[in-house]
């Protein structure tokens, strides 16, 4: 075996930990369980990673604790607000074990899930996520000759120096990586971070969601929260009232943890419109420092944004619009010229960042399926987003939210 | 100081072994000299490269003796004739100490030219270029950033995946590696030579020049005469008389050593016209294996070629075209495809094999300038490469050699 791929409980999103003390303080005990899942059609992957070494890999995960460096960090994080995370949860996570997994060859693919305590599962996400692509694509390495696992390698630095010089030429595009979930490897996307961290300011790049590559490199780290918290506070309610209120709930009791720091809207778990109408009334949508994007089509939904705050007499210009799905060189600067002096936009960029070299990407997530034993539904603004157990759920959490979106797109990644 | 450049006295071109027993059998006290010359203008060499390293690279290889597996890799050598070369010259190679060199700057450039026994000093030439030549782009290299490091090399790897693409599409064309002198590095040059031998078959990758990897890699040592023969041989003579029959004394003193092995022509020393009315006449041109054309137009110098062969009775189609003057993958797919059926090519592949990683190759030769204190002409089939001590020499020896060539073009490389 390898050194094994995650060899500190840091390496994941920084979302997975303001999330995970969000979850702490308030749920720390809910049974959830998230499902990992390939959207791109026709991998067989368990033709492809053997089962033995994907084992290893969780297994050596539930090996790992949290260091007393990698807490002092966590400890000394003022990014977004001083002691943003308490001692009760730093001591919470210096007693972490990761929850175990449960892991089964379906066919020529893996069902692969996690149940337990929603405050310990959901450290798994990023983590399995980047195991499996890892693993993936050392399969496909290996099947290389090793001039071909050069010319790889070599595309992949050629296509990172064509970013870094359009990024030159466009100064404004500001983006951060979001890149763990997918990315080539390890050694790959600590690669990438450090050259971008040396090639350009940090006024153009942010930072990176990897807390790991953070603290090794003494970038920002970067991200708020995820749709599971909207999908399982939906899901542990039992009225359509009460799903409604649920969102409306998540959102004021982020605030309530992080106040301004971290106060970036996601809206698109049920759709952005309804979103838009109940949820970002004038006093939040004021006081909250901006939205992050990650379904649907960009510039349509800026300009309902745009308009959104105007209606409400608030000056975009003062927020922000995070873009985030699946985005390249091309989507980021468009976007972000089309905006231009109308909003601030800064980007998270995932998958064509860190996986581009040239082997096809994978679309790989790790979703929460389950609540209390409850199927769990997400609509968002792109219907072929849309998952959960059941058409009739689908249905019921459409009426719920008014949801009338015809935007279908495959994603991209 | 890093590992020096040259570790191992076969890190050189092959014709300098075979020119090397020639000499050794026939003038090894000619006290002859080399000078080395930088022909792209602007390169402030002596700015770029230390003096105090480029001692340190030529002192570490008068340091070096042939070793015994060298030794036996030399007597084994059969694959032009069987024991080519013989005890007496391998016992005189085992007791080889390459001779003092002399190096001085001069403004910004260095004056570096090797005295000596012409059995002692030909080993020189491909040496000392290719420290020079790493030693620039050591220099180039370490003022780019760790990045643009990469982004080099990365260059030099799809750049050679797209030779290896092109060349298998063209699979009828046979090249050998011919870069030791122009290499980017040794370990590059190293990387090449191996990737060709695992990525093309023998019957493409004919092998290389370079004796160390032909013997690392099991490939085909390839080389037989360069113009120093002609020049040196037509420096020691008086009369004119003398100096045109010099060159059919070369050629027929190398058939006596190496007979129908290396019988490969080199006509363009004193302009291949000459050559081919004087040097090639019927049973020189039945017997000799081939020609090497290594300077002018190669189109309309294999059509003169074929058309002498004709001319004479003998079919072209049982001899053989080498090509080897600044080539590249183009060059060498339309040379072959022009001449499919009418003559055999196989091409001498150099700089652009060798040094293609994005940064400009430089045009360093090192070439015999004088013997017996006589300074040596070479005119060539590309006037722009005449060289000589003086105006008056190159005029004596066009009338001497009936040159009338007025093909003029920089070298490439």
């Amino acid at each position: 075996m390898n050194e094994p791929i995650v060899i500190s409980l840091l390496d994941l999103d920084f979302y997975k930990i303001s999330m995970g003390q969000w979850v702490f303080h308030r749920y720390p005990d809910v049974l959830v369980r998230y499902a990992f899942r390939c959207r791109t059609p026709g991998i067989p992957l368990a033709e492809i990673i053997a089962e033995k070494e994907l084992r290893q890999e969780l297994d050596h995960v539930r090996t790992l604790r949290f260091n007393n460096s990698e807490l002092h960090y966590l400890r000394g994080t003022n990014e977004y607000e001083e002691r943003m995370f308490k001692e009760a949860y730093l001591e919470f996570l210096k007693d972490l074990r990761m929850p175990s997994y449960e892991l089964e060859r379906v066919g020529d693919t893996y069902c692969l899930e996690f149940p337990g305590k929603w405050s310990e599962a959901i450290y798994w996400e990023t983590i399995a996520l980047a195991i499996v692509n890892e693993l993936y694509y050392r399969a496909l390495m290996v099947r290389l000759g090793s001039f071909e696992r050069d010319v790889v390698h070599a595309n992949g630095v050629i296509r990172l120096c064509e970013k870094l010089k359009t990024l030159r030429d466009h100064g404004r595009v500001m983006f951060s990586d979001f890149g763990t979930r997918r990315r080539f490897s390890k050694a790959w996307h600590d690669y990438v971070v450090r050259t971008l961290s040396e090639e350009l300011p940090r006024t153009q790049f942010i930072g990176t969601s990897n807390v790991y590559l953070a603290m090794k490199y003494g970038l920002m780290p970067i991200g708020t929260s995820a749709h599971e918290l909207f999908m399982i506070r939906a899901g542990m309610c039992e009225t359509d009232e009460e799903i409604r209120k649920s969102q409306l709930g998540v959102v004021d009791e982020w605030w309530d943890e992080y106040h301004w720091g971290l106060s970036i809207f996601l809206p698109d778990t049920y759709g952005s419109d309804w979103f838009l109408q109940n949820v970002m009334t004038e006093e939040r949508a004021r006081t909250w420092k901006g939205t992050r994007q990650d379904s649907g089509d960009p510039i349509e939904f800026g300009e309902k944004l745009i308009a959104h705050y105007e209606h409400l007499g608030i000056d975009p210009r003062d927020k922000l619009l995070i873009p985030s799905d699946g985005l390249d060189v091309g989507a980021m600067t468009h976007i972000t010229d089309y905006f231009a002096g109308r909003i601030r936009v800064s980007c998270g960029w995932g998958t064509n960042l860190t996986n581009d070299l040239g082997l096809q990407p994978l679309s790989l997530i790790i979703k929460p399926v389950e609540v209390l034993g409850r199927k769990l539904v997400k609509l968002s603004d792109n219907v072929a987003k849309a998952t959960s157990g059941s058409a009739e759920e689908i249905e019921r959490y459409k009426k719920i939210f008014g949801y009338t979106s015809t935007f279908e797109q495959r994603p991209l990644y």
